[in-house]
């Protein structure tokens, strides 16, 4: 069942894609699915993606692909899905509101269940059921529940002083939304989600895509 | 100066990914590195960052690794920074709000020119400096102001007629933050921001993690 390669960053989001497109061919009540099937809609190789799923086990199934439920559980066990996570939550501005609002996170199993602020119009009011605690409580908080991953909504000048509050709390995973670049330990499980790159993407496609003639 | 290599979604975001690190450098005022260097830090190979380069044109200099600042200069102009472009946002909710009021949009020459909504009790309403539209009012201001990018941030349920009304009025370029999995013509250019993705890495990494030795 378990992973026989270390799983890298890169390697998981290619297995988090992969979960997705599993999901939407079992709604589709699809039974089988080819490497080269999923190669087509994820836009990675058909040979890394066998490679990939082998490192997980013998799931193909010679001549008809892999089964699309068996391979779902596996990826979701190897994932860590299926479990509950508690998660703290620093920043309650329009970014934060937003993500302790994101459906997203509960549906997966990840429970936001501290939220902290340093403006006293923000602490002690309740937001989605939780009271928002001052950032001073975080330490004790975090500790005494025993939160392992850490959501950064601060502006850029606080966040790495929160981050470095939640790590000494003992939280090992941050998702980052402050728009640094936060340099942590390496033992510490970071993701800075910039979505300035997302338009790059974008910016990049307009620029170039009178050469490329719809090639993309 | 242009690439040589059709540019993917994956050869764009290692792109993005390359310009972050040489605007570090650049700040740390050093003047050349090496793609060994840049493999450390991004977690790609040496060779693939290498091969990526050399796409883009003779930027090495022999035993001396690439000249920062001249990198940075061609890794803008390939992906189309320095231009200013026009963005429609659909949904001003706390998610819309977030991303109205995120600073890295604008910097980097992304600026939300246009706010729509299908709520009365914020069409027309300023939001930074913005008035909010009706939704329907959405195809003539995209189509005369010729904006190209458009941001959903409605609920799941929203999103597919919004995509189309977007596409319809002339925009080619979708950042989708709605949590579901649009399906668009492949000409259109389509970014999902799924927040969950994150969180399963870290999830995998929790439960894998004493199986891993720090290893990661």
């Amino acid at each position: 069942m378990w992973c026989k390669i270390k799983l890298s960053d890169v390697i998981i989001t290619r297995l988090s894609v992969y979960l997705r497109i599993l999901s939407e061919f079992e709604e589709w009540r699809r039974e089988t699915v080819s490497s080269a099937e999923m190669a087509k809609i994820t836009g990675f190789t058909d040979a890394q993606i066998r490679k990939d799923l082998s490192s997980l086990g013998q799931l193909g199934i010679s001549g008809r692909g892999y089964d699309v439920k068996r391979l779902r559980e596996v990826l979701s066990q190897v994932l860590g899905l299926g479990n509950q996570w508690k998660v703290a939550l620093v920043g309650i501005g329009n970014l934060g509101s937003a993500l302790l609002a994101y459906p997203g996170f509960k549906e997966q199993g990840f429970n936001i269940i501290a939220v902290f602020d340093n403006d006293p119009g923000k602490t002690g009011k309740n937001r989605k059921g939780i009271i928002v605690q001052n950032v001073r409580e975080l330490a004790a908080t975090v500790r005494s529940a025993e939160i392992k991953i850490g959501i950064i909504a601060v502006p850029a000048s606080e966040a790495r002083k929160v981050a470095d509050n939640l790590l000494k709390a003992g939280v090992e995973c941050i998702l980052n939304f402050a728009p640094l670049r936060l340099k942590l330990p390496k033992e510490v499980k970071l993701r800075n989600v910039d979505l300035t790159m997302e338009l790059e993407n974008f910016s990049c496609f307009l620029t170039n895509k009178s050469r490329w003639k719809g090639s993309l």
